[in-house]
């Protein structure tokens, strides 16, 4: 949908406009007359005038008659909300907000309300925001069409047009939007959506990705909406620009993938942090490092570079930078030579010439001006935070002067300031603040914010473009597990080398190679282990026998099902026992799993997920990411395993998840690895139906 | 040693002051004169006057002769120093602060000066802080010596005297002080630990422990000083009072602890860690932590018992506080059966009632009132965090007024705040403030602030008092290896069953009961697993004569140590193999270590690290903080592994180490676990020479 003329309405018609100015349609209202190029009605059919304009008691009386270019904003009870938005339809009204709440979030009645609202509006091709949200900013056109106080007119903002910030929860949105308005903070659009009934933050970023005044998108969001397009507009966006997510609810567990082994371990949070990761945005953990990107990004460098150099005339904050640096696994850049030269000329002999620079405690501004320099002139460097601490010898002042004139001669690098202290580094902080320099009060928070940025840089250019898997996405009525044989079957016409594996008979026992492996598989047997439906070992006929007379004996309880039979499979020897397996989320499709398997999958639950669009190549980096990978890799000069093998068996799930989209969950556990191969030794493939 | 008369003395001395007001020594004197009851005298064989005071030119002539309750500071260069320090000697000085830098920190000559100062203090048992500081500053008396320009007088630091704040890094100590010096911060000492030549963290400690102005000590350290006489110290301050500490160098794993495999994976901060979690101490990640930590502390209520319960009105920030409190294991309260009563019967029909509590986006003032109250009253409840998020019906003024009237009426909880947002809940804010009450702008640094301190209360009750080995700590020149099989027989001596061990000789490979595993051990096979020295599964006497031939052949080559041997054992069947050891850490003596053998050893490092003054119950606390924990004890109806045996073996090994103080290292490796045993299968013992 296209969102230009929702965003930059001509009009604004708002129902439930008061003489009250406690309602929320009186607020919206004051609000949205603030707007340029843009007229405004009040519509409420029981008052004649509300502050001062004609109010009119019908959508259809409005003196107009482009309707394409009216946004309309409901602000009165949901049971009204329908009938007046069928008024809108058949005018031609294409864009609406609702305000009011009372929806889904509220009851049974509630949702049903919405659905009714989403059916029309998808039917007649209608752009609604909410409901349940507080409308939106867009700030550049000085328009608040929301219930926010958020002042326009009063604050900083207008000078930078950068970050467009959508929240899905409207407590978030107006605190944030409260504690924008007095920071330098350059805001593009602020969007509250509510119940995405029908906008969802998907439909603004197709809008951001080619708006001129957004360099940053940042949403707080409490569940992503159509994830395979999430993926597919985020995947395209962010290798232009960034986008940061907090989302919440990401300890809870509630939603954990469910039945199989596979899907206890990754609880959804991992999944939407695979998506997250497969589509390069910026992870945010909570509100406090949503603040600092805030102030970070004032006009982000499009080219960037390099890695970090810090100056700072203490080596204490250095070293907390350090720790910071490390656990955030950010690379601090190596000076060139030159560079390190051109440093040892003018610093004090005793200044240790490497990165962090500790300019010492009696820096004077005009070293801290040239160090600033020379570490900026550096090639390998993007970014420079720059440290400075209260001593007598140092004045803040001077020191930010020559930040912000050194400043303009870097536009294409990146430069934070940790002024440490209160009142003896307030002139300092006053005037990096007044020419955008974000200043951080702690240089762990100046890290944090860097470190999500400079990795997202680094990243960037690997981005590759999710292509929907193209099966349609099916709802399920029930599930079956795919009988034990079959399953096996379908891993072999797909590459996957599987032990031999046969029905276990009274007749053929003699005939058998032993030691073997018997299981009990079916419906019955699910959790094999639990059940003790696996014998180990097994090394002759006369106690292959008896491990059948007691499957037989089973077999007579009512309820047994006949699709339960006995295997047996020759004992392999393993060198290091794996899982993989896959599961197809209902929201970003297939994901695959890879983990370490045995006794250990629980405690250590070393796993990694992957988006299913996947390559030998992302094969190949899920393997790298498993914390054992130095041990398949081959440690102390003992030969490796065959990853090489594991990666294809990997592939060769991802292309079994695109031919059949009626599996929605496979694993195959224990995978056995060996120098030369990967051996399936049990699958268990469930179907939908 | 004593500090009362250091931190309080009747007389300064500043040699070193002057008439230039650029120079420390001056900065010095005029913070010392703001000090109320006591004299300030400058020194300087130079000037005659100094801001109007009579300058001495030596310290001998000064008009007193009450010289134990005199301090001198020095600001003069380091290579005055000594000098000036025999004179003061001379007199009978006690106290001293010695400001000048230049000693170990900058050149080996400094540190040989600084050796000369320690030796003379420690012999005529004088206080000096420092070298290289800021000085103190004690809050309650007014009395500045240092050369921060922190103003006693002008903060509202005077009503509350009850952090502490001793840093050993002067920039730190600058930045915090000056950060502090505009906040509602009360603090009762600063101390700038410097160099710690002669005194340091833990002669304040026991100062503090008995001082009724400190309520809470925060440290910005380095490294610990004396790490036996710490753990004494903390453990019995913490129990009483909060410690908190920001430990810089946490991710620097330069000084890892060295030689085997056991010290390899316990990076020297792990080991700090450990004696933290010993001493109850509350670790700090950062600066913004201390800062946090500050904040919330006004007046700690001195017997909080019970949990976090949160009040909000909207949902969106709860949420977040809850991830963040599951992210760090700190308990939500659960409501009384009572309180649950009382709170449905007031709030809205919509609202939930649990806690969090979500008293909804329309509460008024009266609603939150109720509802705090309510909360504050259930004795399960400890603390409460009030999230405020700007709304229509919200007034943040009225709020904040209702929690302060509430407050008084609940001394002995802990009351926090967010009020979310700028502008529109300034008002509240400004009040929150004026009656002390900690406000965060994110839920996520209340709770993070909350987790760290609630965790201190709720363990403070187990921390059971640090006995010093009482082994006197040698300084060994060199190491060796203990002899294979006596390493085999200590073990037996203190109970530790091992697997049978004998040499291996030629004339005896036709009596040996096969299969068996041989080994190389000696001086020249310090890891067998690298250099081929293990053979498993040796079958008969003919494939043992071969690996012994291997041997002989090794033993004809130079140098090859005559303590070599080969040796045999048994093949013993394994459950899980287990790593226990033993690192006498120089700092905090004995370390014991337990964790995860194997090949997974090094890649899932499962590892737990104690102090060596442990009992049963510690070993026991040590097996369950094991990740594998759960596989020890026995999952899915399996009979666990004897976790008694093994906790007794951990035992023994603590033991071992008060036994023999010449046993630097030890390590079990791999220690054999089943249902009834623990078996040691190799073993390797470093004693100091």
């Amino acid at each position: 949908m296209k969102l230009e003329k929702f965003l930059n309405p001509k009009y604004i018609a708002v129902i439930g406009a008061s003489s009250n100015k406690n309602k929320v349609g009186r607020k919206v209202f004051d609000n949205a007359l603030g707007a340029s190029n843009c007229s405004v009605f009040p519509i409420n059919n029981k008052e004649k005038k509300i502050a001062g304009h004609k109010a009119y008691g019908e959508i259809g009386g409005l003196p107009i008659n482009d309707w394409k270019n009216l946004l309309v904003v409901f602000a009165i009870p949901a049971k009204h909300v329908l009938t007046e938005l069928k008024k809108c339809t058949k005018l031609g009204v294409k864009n609406i907000i609702i305000i009011s709440a009372g929806f889904k979030e509220a009851s049974t009645k509630g949702l049903e309300m919405e659905k009714e609202i989403m059916e029309l509006a998808f039917k007649e091709n209608i752009n609604v925001l909410g409901p349940n949200c507080l409308g939106f900013i867009n700030n550049d056109k000085k328009l608040n069409v929301s219930f926010s106080n958020f002042n326009i007119g009063d604050n900083g903002i207008k000078k930078k047009n950068n970050i467009a910030f959508l929240s899905q929860s409207g407590a978030i949105g107006s605190a944030v939007l409260d504690w924008v308005s007095n920071k330098n903070i350059g805001l593009s659009y602020f969007v509250s959506l509510g119940n995405k009934a029908v906008l969802n933050e998907n439909d603004f970023l197709e809008f951001l990705e080619r708006d001129s005044k957004t360099d940053l998108v940042i949403l707080y969001l409490e569940e992503i909406s159509q994830g395979e397009r999430f993926l597919e507009i985020a995947t395209r966006f962010s290798k232009e620009k960034p986008v940061a997510i907090l989302k919440s609810g990401r300890t809870d567990l509630g939603e954990k993938m469910t039945m199989s082994h596979t899907g206890s371990m990754a609880g959804s949070y991992d999944v939407v942090l695979t998506a997250f990761r497969r589509a390069g945005i910026i992870v945010l953990d909570d509100v406090n490092q949503l603040f600092n990107l805030m102030r970070l990004i004032k006009s982000p460098a499009k080219n960037l570079y390099g890695d970090l150099a810090i100056v700072s005339n203490a080596g204490g904050p250095s070293v907390l930078a350090v720790d910071k640096l490390s656990e955030n696994n950010t690379s601090l850049a190596v000076f060139s030579k030159k560079t390190k030269e051109d440093l040892k000329k003018f610093l004090p002999i005793f200044c240790s010439i490497q990165n962090p620079l500790d300019i010492l405690g009696d820096a004077c501004p005009e070293r801290y001006e040239k160090a600033i320099d020379l570490a900026l002139s550096d090639k390998k460097v993007s970014s420079l935070l720059i440290i400075l601490t209260p001593q007598s010898m140092t004045n803040s002042g001077e020191v930010a002067r020559a930040i912000c004139k050194i400043k303009d001669r870097y536009k294409n690098k990146m430069i934070v300031t940790s002024f440490l202290g209160g009142p003896e580094v307030a002139e300092g902080k006053k005037l990096l603040a007044k020419h955008l320099i974000p200043n951080f009060d702690t240089v762990e928070e100046a890290v944090d914010a860097l470190s999500g940025y400079l990795l997202y840089l680094k990243n960037r250019t690997n981005i590759k473009k999710y292509n929907l898997t193209g099966v349609g996405k099916k709802n399920f009525s029930s599930f079956k597990i795919l009988d034990y044989l079959d399953g096996f079957k379908l891993l072999k016409d797909h590459g996957i080398k599987t032990v031999p594996c046969k029905e276990l008979k009274m007749e053929s026992l003699g005939k058998i190679k032993y030691p073997i492996t018997i299981k009990f598989t079916g419906p019955d047997f699910v959790h094999k282990t639990d059940e003790k439906a696996i014998f180990l070992n097994i090394e002759n006929a006369s106690q292959a026998k008896k491990v059948l007379q007691e499957f037989k004996k089973m077999s007579l309880k009512t309820n047994f099902s006949d699709r339960n039979i006995a295997v047996y499979q020759p004992m392999e020897k393993r060198k290091m026992e794996l899982i993989i397996g896959l599961k197809r989320d209902s929201n970003f499709g297939p994901i695959l799993l890879l983990g370490l398997g045995g006794i250990y999958t629980e405690v250590y639950k070393d796993i990694v997920l992957e988006i299913g669009d996947l390559n030998k190549k992302k094969a190949f980096e899920m393997i790298k990411r498993l914390k054992v990978y130095p041990i398949l890799k081959g440690v102390r000069g003992e030969k490796g395993l065959s990853v090489e093998k594991l990666a294809d068996a990997i592939l060769a799930l991802s292309k079994i998840s695109k031919k059949y989209n009626d599996i929605t969950e496979m694993e195959i556990n224990p995978l056995f690895i060996d120098e030369e191969k990967v051996l399936a030794v049990d699958v268990r493939v469930i179907k939908g139906l």
